[in-house]
């Protein structure tokens, strides 16, 4: 039996009978982390480890998705990860997914001599002095680099990948540069990127990054991803990684 | 009286009635000057400098479109430099436009205290090692990295620029992240990027990107730029910037 808070409520993810408990008001999972998950590939027994994993979105669907033999989420939140706990409970993934409630910067000490096949994040895009904030707040939190900034993510994410294990980030075209310099600077090569437009013809919102752990200079932007194709509705791509038919 | 070889043929630019000089067979100008040259903002009265500039197309079109006071296009290849110098002569260009026939890695201390609001380059796009070569051929080294690399192309640049001024550059999606990371390196911030795609919805074929020296970080990724509508058939924003009407 798995408790839930009256603050909070549980969805159905549409896929494979997965579900998520959410607060009802704050943080919830956004169209980014589906995107992300969808856009991840985890080669069969794979390890991976999703840094800053919130409500673990990513971590279940990953276990619904791929054949990972273990997902680890990491989550600085007391009870951010303790929802995230309880998720995973509810969805019977204690065997494959686990939640920790660390700093991810303590990772690599943590984790010293153990590697893995890929990491994930969708890290707080906001720089620390971009806006005004609350950072007692998780929304906040979850979304300005309040506790850990993008250098962060990424240097720990070279710490922790194997020599060709890739990081999948997901991120605001406004950080690209800095995502792009960072990995490189940590030695964690970017390979694939795809923008995320909410139409054709409008600019990204969202850029998908595949970053290989000393892999050689050479990026391929894919094709575009297109959310709606006309106000309120959904293009063939997103129906299809939301599970759904039109 | 401009001087035309019998292996060359003057070209209309269909553009305020300017014309450009090319070799029948061999390098001539693409779609890539032509979308930079677009893409290039020139302050009122600016100093302008295109580095690689081959046939002198870029400078020629900036001062068909922009107010600059002076552009000088810089070419390492003397029979290259003589053709653009022939078509700054055709076109009465020659108060405005200037070409050197020099190594742009000579630049910073030829021009030592001269300092530029805009630099322009549509710089060979292929690293050394990526393709076999003929390296007398000025096709090779209008495209391959013979004579330059990006490396110098951004430092060359940010040592010409004003604090403020601004490098325009077009380049394959391949080599984003090398763009990216030597602009950040050198001091020159990439601002505003905008992909090229054949058509909606496929994979971007050319970046064009504008960086400013001193610039704080923050990206815009605009609108994608669409080159057809179906097969040989161009979208109206290609049309206008060919200054054509369907």
């Amino acid at each position: 039996m798995v408790n839930i808070g009256i603050d909070e409520q549980i969805d159905d993810l549409q896929y494979k009978g997965l579900k998520i408990i959410q607060k009802k008001t704050g943080f919830r999972f956004g169209i980014d982390a589906v995107l992300l998950a969808n856009f991840c590939q985890v080669p069969k027994d794979g390890q991976v480890m999703d840094l800053g994993t919130g409500t673990g979105i990513i971590p279940i669907l990953l276990a619904g998705k791929t054949q990972a033999s273990r997902i680890i989420g990491v989550e600085i939140q007391e009870d951010m990860a303790d929802t995230a706990k309880r998720s995973v409970l509810l969805n019977n993934l204690e065997e494959k997914v686990e939640i920790l409630a660390m700093d991810i910067k303590e990772c690599p000490s943590y984790f010293k001599g153990r590697h893995f096949d890929v990491i994930t994040s969708n890290p707080p895009y906001i720089t620390a002095g971009g806006g005004i904030v609350n950072p007692s707040d998780a929304k906040a939190i979850a979304r300005h680099e309040i506790m850990c900034n993008l250098e962060d993510v990424i240097r720990v994410s070279a710490a922790l990948l194997k020599p060709g294990g890739n990081l999948f980030m997901v991120n605001r075209p406004q950080r690209l540069v800095d995502a792009v310099y960072l990995m490189r600077k940590y030695g964690i090569e970017p390979k694939i990127m795809r923008f995320v437009h909410p139409y054709a013809g409008k600019k990204p919102n969202l850029v998908l990054i595949r970053a290989s752990r000393g892999g050689n200079p050479q990026l391929k932007v894919i094709e575009p991803l297109y959310v709606y194709e006309s106000p309120g509705v959904y293009t063939d791509e997103i129906l299809e990684i939301y599970g759904k038919s039109r």
